[in-house]
């Protein structure tokens, strides 16, 4: 790809620490970013706003959040009325599947990412999925990534047309969260408007001891940063 | 499957020949149907009042119409301000894309169908697709269904904990217009409650012209049926 001709990429962006930094990753690649946030019902719709100001600050083409209501259907804690697990250890967090894990959440995100992509004549789009830290959740394994390029090769016009291929990029996917953070501050991420915690107080402050905050905090700590958000006392 | 143990699928039902079709034979074939219609801001919303009356008429266990705007995205005659094509011959609706592709749609349905099934412990997804006369969209393909079962295999519980596959049954995928309609008839499918037209009137009346009736008409000759639906004299 030569600078010339800057291509075009959708980027998922949560607005969390993993997004934040591959959407600094896909700019870094010279891609032109559209970024696609969804407000599913998450009962951290403080992301949301953490989105905002990550798009605001990466000169973005475009930025769509798109409304997509999984509460109607349930089956998590991150959309049904159910309790955010806290205090869990490292070991706990790596049993099984979660109950934060959102039934085929990054199928239905990377689905209507391919539409997007695919009405803007696109061929890559980025997410920022991770297979370290987060090994219990189905649909962030390459296997899952790979079947998913294979899926929108198929489905899509450049599958009856032999006029291209979709690239799924996962630049995370085999990163700790300390790399992740290094890289991102090398790119010059500002993790001061970034939002990770399931659970925040109404003020959006993060809780501290949700999976999400847990992770965050250790990734910083082994990177031997400190995370610029205000977390309580304890 | 056992009559005692019925099981649960979702299906989804635009409110079309098809899928009303496709909704008769998941009855019949035993499933609890959670029915799943999108309102995608599709130009033919009337297809979402043939969807209610389907579903009412058919016993659902429930029907979910889902909000999700891709007219955002734009791309295709059905979702942006681009005229319906009309009048085209056989070779015409046979010959590449046509402009009523909406990117990735079926990707998108089938991916929210799959959440929901998910958070419903289903494994069984039913849709109307059909490669005979619809040759030209890349995902109504056998080729394409075999790939978003295994991404679901995948990308969901079982694919982590090995405790089942998915099914994604497109059973009028060989048939034609004429063998779906003689099988829904069979079934007792009452076609004057569908809805297929691309453009209809301020009333709901199909136009009779566009890709979706011809189809339909063609479909009702061939077996030998009237179409119960009233259309424009010409």
């Amino acid at each position: 790809m030569s600078a010339e001709q800057p291509q075009q990429a959708v980027v998922l962006v949560s607005g969390g620490l993993d997004s934040a930094t591959v959407l600094a990753i896909a700019r870094s690649r010279g891609f032109d970013v559209y970024a696609l946030s969804f407000d599913y019902g998450q009962r951290h719709a403080f992301e949301l706003e953490a989105a905002r100001r990550v798009c605001a600050a990466n000169s973005v083409e475009r930025h769509v959040i798109f409304p997509l209501d999984l509460r109607v259907f349930g089956g998590s804690a991150l959309t049904a009325d159910m309790p955010v697990p806290k205090d869990r250890s490292d070991e706990q967090m790596s049993a099984g599947i979660p109950i934060t894990y959102v039934p085929a959440r990054n199928t239905i995100f990377l689905s209507v990412a391919l539409g997007w992509a695919e009405a803007l004549s696109a061929r890559d789009i980025f997410l920022g999925v991770n297979a370290v830290d987060y090994s219990g959740y189905p649909d962030c394994r390459p296997e899952f990534l790979d079947a998913f390029a294979r899926l929108a090769d198929l489905g899509t016009k450049v599958g009856v047309e032999g006029t291209g291929t979709w690239t799924i990029h996962a630049p995370l996917i085999s990163l700790t969260k300390a790399e992740i953070i290094r890289q991102g501050r090398a790119l010059g991420v500002d993790y001061s408007i970034t939002h990770s915690c399931y659970d925040p107080d109404e003020s959006g402050r993060p809780c501290g001891r949700c999976d999400s905050c847990r992770l965050r905090l250790k990734g910083f700590a082994e990177a031997g940063l400190e995370d610029p958000l205000a977390y309580p006392l304890w």
